[in-house]
């Protein structure tokens, strides 16, 4: 009876979460007040932990843009693009991907789980090789281990690791597959793309980047890390979703290679899904469109970033990466970081609690992301909250410090 | 170069649909005009080839419900509901399903694909074993695949088949996971699920019925064929999706036991995924109140359904399977689909051409799917369109007849 042996280890997992006093996995947002602050257990309480980097889930533009196209196309497709046709929206939103990064190709999905399993899946045969960062996201390694292919993991954004796996690969190295990200949601660190891409090139390897958490956040033009990194006419596979910065569900992948247009005949994760909703499709296009045009968006998620990374460090906690739109705090006891998250969350203040294995090299990890739509009102409250819940746990901010010296 | 290999492998793929006049992999609807008519080729066209089988996705009461909540909550959740927390939204949907099947359980997902993956991949494990019906939709397999399960395919529809399986097991059927469909959505045929279910509880095996393209179809209070076979309190898990009758995208699953509440704590596709936009979420929930409180749509539906059929047969076309609201056509030869599948299209009426290995049993198929939303004049406007095609393809119907009655 496996399923029942398994209903009994989920139920193990539960109740360990149990232990701490609230459930993060259980908490229910009763109302949504804007894109930074909901009602939870009948308090208003800024929201610190989305990913609503650029805030643009209430924008007018985006909000009118998903009405119009739910009334004039309807609240659901109910198809598949390749057996029922394609709405033109979802054409014109690739086209708009492709045109903004200057490439050939680009295919969206209906979530971006299935972006990366679409594409991985799609271009990926048993024997093939491939070279992950360790700490890839979920789907990617979901993406791997369904299409049959050899993957190893490199040391987490080292390049010389990287370069050693692809040296004992010998012959294999060349046309491996090897995949970053560009911004990692956990710790809030950034992969140096420029070497991994120097590296994967060396030894013939192909390279993709998922910028789920960077597009529209880095970049000149916030075209992601790709860009940042003087990369985007090497890199072969850019995915991305629509459930961060673009304020909507689904995911985009696009390439140089033109030939990347074909995978719609051959990925079963593209192929036997409904494709996207009407309104989903032209949220994250106007979304698209804000990124494109309005630069400042950008600018105040970075001054908000800084405000809260300056100030958590200033109350003496321990950060897990330099400044960026994820700001996660490192508590050396998964019950420290529960006591905490809890305290938080009566100080009005939801961050992410993170508990192993999500959180890499801790015992606990209290996630931090910031929005555009954040006042600088709201990142002094955040450190407000911090502050206090940091008094009453002295010993827990003090051991913050100490693992982070060693 | 493997991934080399694989874009010619695509290209070749590509070109053997490029032999047809037109590629309905590219078809692109330019304006919806209702859940049954859209311009295509600058022709307004009728749809017959969507799953919007109840034609919601233009109810009045569903678009201000979507509405409503993507003006109150936002474009998009941007985030997963186990590391962000949910919208009450959802978690009311979730309560709903439970109260509609009287059943403590239910789960609700991003897309359809991932509730199937996302259930299969938390309750099975490598060595698990699965027996699964031969024309299970694409995302039973792949959620099989992923989990490292030992799966095994039952003749279609066939319980003697199913008990050999099951037999051949041993003491190893007990524990296993027995999977069937409701309606299938190329032939349109449906499952004798209650012999099935019988086979799979007589081994001790669980039983798993996806009811995508059933349910708020088939059963007196449209919860599907579950429903209509009288096996509600012995099926184990009941799957379905939101890209049908629910207009909307997503997906849900139910179960009688309490436990399968826990799958949340161990489905990646669920963990890891953003949860879905608040308009998807409130459209699906006013179009299961629609299910549960208009009957009439389900009785339109069937009345379009036996219209059509019967208009089809007396035309002399050879159809896949007894009346039910997806009517397929077998034809002999791939290059006859394509060319009934255009010629059908410049007669203004866009059905599904399915081609192996999607046509089951078949050289193609054209499918036709019905809506409540079809009026009985677009029904005769569908049969017209197929006397004039199959008066000009005389040899092909008469193909099809001679291919059937073998």
């Amino acid at each position: 009876m496996s399923i029942s042996d398994r209903f009994a280890e989920l139920a193990q997992i539960r109740e360990s979460l149990g232990t701490v006093e609230a459930d993060p996995s259980r908490i229910v947002m009763e109302k949504i007040l804007s894109p930074t602050e909901a009602i939870i257990g009948n308090r208003p309480t800024i929201l610190v932990g989305t990913n609503n980097y650029l805030g643009l889930t209430f924008d007018s533009g985006v909000l009118e843009a998903a009405s119009a196209a739910m009334h004039e196309q309807g609240s659901g497709t109910t198809g598949s693009r390749m057996a029922n046709g394609s709405f033109a929206g979802h054409a014109a939103l690739e086209r708009a991907f492709a045109e903004f990064y200057g490439v050939p190709s680009a295919m969206i999905f209906s979530t971006g789980y299935q972006t990366n399993l679409g594409l991985l899946m799609a271009i990926l045969r048993p024997g093939d090789k491939v070279v992950l960062d360790s700490h890839s996201h979920a789907c990617i390694y979901d993406g791997c281990r369904i299409s049959g292919a050899d993957f190893l993991a490199f040391r987490h954004n080292d390049p010389e690791d990287l370069r050693k796996r692809l040296r004992r690969m010998g012959g294999e190295a060349e046309g491996a597959l090897v995949i970053a990200e560009g911004l990692y949601s956990m710790l809030g660190d950034t992969a140096p793309l420029a070497e991994l891409c120097a590296v994967a090139k060396e030894y013939g390897a192909w390279f993709m980047v998922d910028e789920a958490h960077s597009f529209g956040v880095y970049g000149e033009r916030g075209l992601g890390l790709c860009e940042s990194a003087g990369i985007l006419d090497q890199v072969d596979f850019i995915t991305g979703t629509f459930s961060k910065s673009l304020a909507s569900l689904g995911g985009f992948c696009v390439s140089r290679h033109p030939e990347m247009q074909l995978l719609r005949y051959g990925s079963r994760p593209y192929i036997f899904t409904a494709s996207s909703s009407p309104a989903n499709i032209a949220a994250a296009h106007a979304a698209l469109d804000a990124i494109r045009t309005r630069p400042e968006l950008k600018d105040k998620l970075w001054a908000n970033a800084n405000r809260l990374h300056d100030g958590l460090r200033a109350l003496g906690y321990e950060l897990a990466s330099t400044v960026s739109p994820v700001i996660a705090v490192r508590v050396p006891s998964k019950e420290g970081g529960a006591r905490l998250w809890n305290e938080l969350l009566e100080q009005g203040v939801y961050a992410n609690l993170v508990l192993p294995p999500a959180a890499p090299d801790s015992a606990a990890l209290l996630r931090c992301s910031l929005s555009a739509a954040h006042s600088f009102a709201q990142i002094d409250a955040i450190l407000a909250a911090f502050e206090t819940v940091g008094a009453g746990a002295g010993a827990d901010r003090a051991a913050c410090a100490e693992a982070g010296a060693r």
